[in-house]
């Protein structure tokens, strides 16, 4: 049974998380039925990470196992005539080996943050962006987003719903940069937990804001404790943007 | 009557175009509403450039005359509370003279055109690029555009419902670049005809797919004649950005 991997983009505002829900619009769901309309067959299918609703992702990766032997392009090309009606697209496809597996073999997680800093709310990034009126400190914010960077257990950082064994994690990267209008935090690493980065970033925020110091940011990591996590960062300025594979 | 130079954004794609018409959503009747709304006066605002359907807007200028002389920020606070549901925005408001003119007082316009060129259609983008999945050469397709700067009969990339009393337009600015997986097309000018950066971006992407040269576009200039044009681009990737006053 050939296995395709696909990349993946969506516009998470028009749905309900990634995981497949009864009666719900899913991505997962969105995805299979172009599967089933190409292919005929219905499957299910596995992604690196399934993402909360309203969150977006230009880099997703998931696989599918098809019946038939199709060259690459034609299932991208197949499942995209299949999507035209959805806020979701096939950017790659390739044709991996059985034991290729998008979640399993996953090595990384790459996470964009956008916010949108300026008076003027979005009318163009609307869903797309978390809009702050007041001026962020980026540098602040980047120096204390170091100190969330390695091997920590996150449990302040982590929702409580999360379902993770371990609270441990290892952050590899944390960017804070400004880009034009625009505050970016960039994560990478291994895993994350449930909500981790939106409540990194959304405690990040209170350092931009002069509320809080990298210093607070330390002492809320070390009290592993869900109620010192600054405010949760809403849905809206979330994508999902690559996952790496050895 | 104390008059204000607004400073707007817009996802035209929500909108039948910029410009009022009875019954079809409008940004002029959304902006007109919000100041109802706030201020409980009937206005009619003026604007920069009235754009088409489809076509966004970073950098629209309108201005509004209010009974009240209020602070400026309080004017772009309240209508932004009014506009809270449409796809509109205030970025910027100021007092200005009653001389002062949003489409009469106004030097310079500036455009942007974005192409989505990669294989994969936009999911997040969608109805905010145009999406060419050839690879465009942007180098070809700069050079080419040189051929429309400067003072021209723009007959040829003029619609033909077009109002202006001269086909004679000054052109300084025509930048085609590569901007990641886009290309952007970026033209300046004191003004412009109807439809003229659609059919000046649709004749360049001929260039850009190497279907027409650049010669070819100089032809198409002299010819002064409307189907000697290219295709005509869509609204989706077109941005009115700026607008420059003395």
């Amino acid at each position: 049974m050939p296995r395709y991997r696909l990349t993946i983009e969506y516009d998470g505002s028009s749905y309900a998380g990634f995981q497949a829900q009864a009666g719900l619009p899913t991505v997962q769901g969105a995805i299979e039925t172009a599967v089933k309309g190409f292919s005929g067959q219905d499957v299910r299918i596995a992604a690196a990470g399934r993402t909360d609703s309203g969150v977006h992702a230009t880099g997703q990766v998931v696989h599918v196992d098809l019946d038939k032997d199709w060259p690459a392009a034609t299932v991208m090309n197949a499942l995209n005539a299949h999507l035209v009606k959805e806020a979701v697209a096939v950017l790659d496809s390739q044709a991996v080996s059985d034991d290729w597996h998008a979640r399993f073999s996953a090595t990384g997680r790459r996470y964009l943050y956008r916010i949108l800093n300026r008076p003027g709310r979005p009318a163009l990034e609307r869903g797309k962006v978390w809009h702050m009126k007041k001026a962020l400190d980026a540098g602040a914010m980047h120096e204390a987003a170091q100190v969330l960077v390695g091997h920590h257990d996150f449990t302040t950082f982590r929702d409580l719903a999360c379902q993770s064994k371990s609270p441990e994690k290892t952050l590899d990267v944390a960017r804070v940069t400004r880009v034009g209008e625009e505050v970016h935090l960039v994560f990478e690493a291994r895993s994350f937990l449930h909500r981790q980065v939106r409540s990194m970033t959304g405690t990040l925020v209170e350092v931009g804001l002069a509320r809080w110091t990298a210093q607070d940011v330390a002492d809320a990591l070390a009290a592993r404790d869900r109620t010192a996590c600054g405010p949760v960062a809403p849905s809206d300025g979330l994508y999902l943007t690559g996952v790496a594979y050895d």
